[in-house]
């Protein structure tokens, strides 16, 4: 257990202490389970209420609740000091183990120092694993591979031959990167096997759900840029291409050799077709599915995903499908109806 | 291979025997492969027609069927007691094998009784195993994880730091309970990681699929509560809460903070957005998207989701969208040439 | 590295050499890398503009490519031609590993000759592994599973109790095979879990992406039928029956009891329902969902899934649905007035 000072936690987050700067806190909570050895944060307006309710012994604010009548840091933003503050005491200052006698390493394997390599990992030869970093038990490490430093590999990941890995990267369980890609030529005898020989290349600040899959490329690379964040059961299909600090929610499936931009945002269930390219700071509805390219800044939805806008307008219309039939059917009648009057009236 | 009577199977599932309560059954199989050694059941009455062709020796059936001229077991409801009787023939009695010199368990593991903990199994300081629980190899049991009586843990399933989980819970292999939240404060230098401290807390007679995820909350717990069951490649964000006695399906995505309620269906990739409700007893289409809170009873499809009765509707005639649209067309022109005739008679 | 000439090449895959037979070619490569020692191939003629530019030393082709003024190989399907080549290329004669040291097998598994098992690999007892065949660190292999020759078992696969595959199987990491199937019979106490007692059998050639699942059948078998190449995080439900040469996309979901006919390519994300017939060579668009038999050679699309052609136009109009309502008031004002003409006319 941590305990710090309020003016302490405000000065971590560039923050402005209102109240007493000597509160002593022991941890972060949400406003509900919040004590008053608690500081916790007010980063949605619709909790204003809750904030009045609260027990909190101090709650990270913005501006405009400067009066709140409580022990506050006040700073531009809320949501981002909560999560340094919960980064500063979720710090946990463990020895690294060193390698478990139980891991399995081939010969000729190059680790960098204050390292962790768990109990039932296995790494291949011609590997290469940065300082600081951890590896988790049944973690597997394929030859050739490079992880840099400050990395954490989570319990049974995959990382097959050749992948390379930057600094600070974050890997969840059941994840495997460097997969063979799916290609085949079809011939008179079935589908015959194209060769995967390319790989993966992971770059720095890159966080990876779990049971993800990233395929090898068929040549050259499969790439994920730097400060990417993927969520779980996400898809990565070879020589795609996905830039920087993009986010790629649960359940993606990304076709082979397509183009992420970088501050794309992907949402749930979305699907990408093959060599497409989406543009810088595109936005994606949740299952959508994307069969043309998309330039840069565009909001789009719908499977076929279409301007966001568009399919807003267009989903509040569905329902009302069978009203537009009935509609239709109604007009037609009311036409006959006149077109036989004036026919008649000749 | 166990040999039983037709009316010890009656008694098991508390029905009666029609034709010889002494027949020897050996086993249950299907319709079609049923020998006379086995008893099958009927629980479907399209497949009544070829229970007169079947070879078992006796058929589980409804009292409607009473009068088949087999050897029965008539009982309320077939398909219950076919579970049950297959079950009973499913038992293995086999001794546990304690803790494989093969397994790697950190010092303070505190472990009950019967319990079978196989080779390459790793589990890490301050957890606890109960009774006749079954960890097979490969798995992964994190700090401070508490796992009940009379589980069945699945190869390389990975059951991250701080888990709960209840009694007789089963989960197959590949599932990741505990994997960090895709949780992230946006700041000028990208992402900022927000440290996910809840735990998942699984309960009683919870069944989870193969290579599912099931994330940590933030703060608190994710929750899956009693009688649960849950397919394949599932994906639940962290804070999550699912009810009891609920079914998801295959390759459902449920987004952070959402509740899910008691007796719910959730059929196959469906998608759930963050921060909802969906009430008890809610049924949900296939492919469904859901946008907005449900309230208990409804049934829902499409996406994004609406009535299903509707949602019927609008499928069927979705097809016809060019046909409406020439007929718009066709009215148009229809209505252009009354107004012409109209003003001309003017 | 191997050196090979390119008449040996040309010869490999039934084809021609324009230029000079005796070039000698060191690896495969895609146009844009290739250079002087390599060969690489023109499959699609929207590439041919990159062909001028390319350093490559020789080039597959088609024969209308005959007089592009360089070497080639020239022959009836390039990309066909590509991969056997690729695969010469490959080839890595890596001598077999026996049984690893930090392997675990029961006493009474059965090895065939070659084999390569690698550390923390477990083979339970009654499992019977094929000649050539190799299976990486983390696997699993449970009881009485039957392996043919010349499998790739990838690191952390699961391959459950009772498990038939046949020769030259590819299982990428991650993959669950014979995890029980969804099925539960409802009770006034919850679900009842119904035995899962079937197996999996995988045919010969079959190659099954990462991450996927495919659950063993309730009774009988769940089926992959020789050929068959299957993407990654795919699930397959127990007693679903896949046939011949299909191809089956990422994130694709079949649901039990289905069977899917040969040479049927389900693209990305598809859903499947239970107990259908796909027949033979159905082409089935990303995303879409299908709740219906299909009759063979079909192309659906969409969720619920229609005639391509006709989804094609459907989505073509969706957008559009807001304009086709505004065309449908606009027609009931103008039949409005035509009406009060009329009446007013009388």
């Amino acid at each position: 257990m941590q305990q710090v000072t309020l003016s302490k936690l405000a000065q971590l987050v560039d923050g402005e202490v209102v109240g007493d700067p000597d509160l002593i806190i022991e941890g972060i909570a949400d406003l509900e389970d919040a004590g008053p050895e608690h500081i916790t944060f007010l980063a949605n307006p619709k909790y204003a209420g809750a904030v009045k309710s609260s027990k909190a012994g101090a709650i990270i604010v913005s501006p405009e609740w400067k009066k709140l009548g409580k022990n506050l840091v006040v700073c531009a933003d809320p949501y981002l000091a909560f999560a340094k503050i919960a980064t500063f005491f979720s710090r946990e200052e463990k020895a690294p183990i060193g390698v478990s006698q139980h891991a399995v390493l081939e010969p000729d394997v190059t680790l960098g120092e204050d390292i962790s390599i768990h109990p039932l990992v296995y790494i291949s030869s011609g590997s290469r694993i940065g300082d600081r970093t951890e590896i988790f038990p049944g973690s597997y490490v394929g030859e050739d591979v490079q992880i840099g430093n400050d990395c954490t590999i989570f319990p049974n990941v995959t990382i097959l031959k050749g992948t390379v890995i930057g600094d600070r990267v974050i890997i969840h369980s059941g994840t495997v990167i460097g997969s063979d890609g799916f290609g085949y030529a079809p011939s008179p005898e079935g589908y015959f096997k194209i060769p995967q020989n390319g790989i993966v290349q992971i770059d720095d600040d890159v966080e990876i759900g779990a049971n993800c899959t990233i395929d090898r490329a068929t040549f050259g690379k499969t790439r994920i840029k730097r400060g990417t964040k993927i969520d779980n059961l996400v898809q990565i299909a070879h020589n795609v291409e996905v830039g920087e600090h993009t986010a790629i929610v649960s359940q993606v499936g990304i076709s082979g050799s397509t183009k992420i931009g970088n501050q794309v945002i992907l949402a749930g269930q979305v699907g990408v077709a093959g060599h497409l390219t989406i543009g810088d700071r595109v936005r994606v509805g949740a299952q959508s599915g994307i069969a043309h390219s998309v330039p840069p800044g565009k909001d789009i939805s719908g499977s076929p995903a279409i301007e966001h806008r568009t399919w807003l307008k267009c989903s509040a219309i569905y329902p009302r499908l069978p009203q537009m039939r009935k509609n239709i059917r109604d007009l037609e009648k009311r036409i006959e109806i006149l077109e036989k009057k004036l026919n008649e009236g000749k």
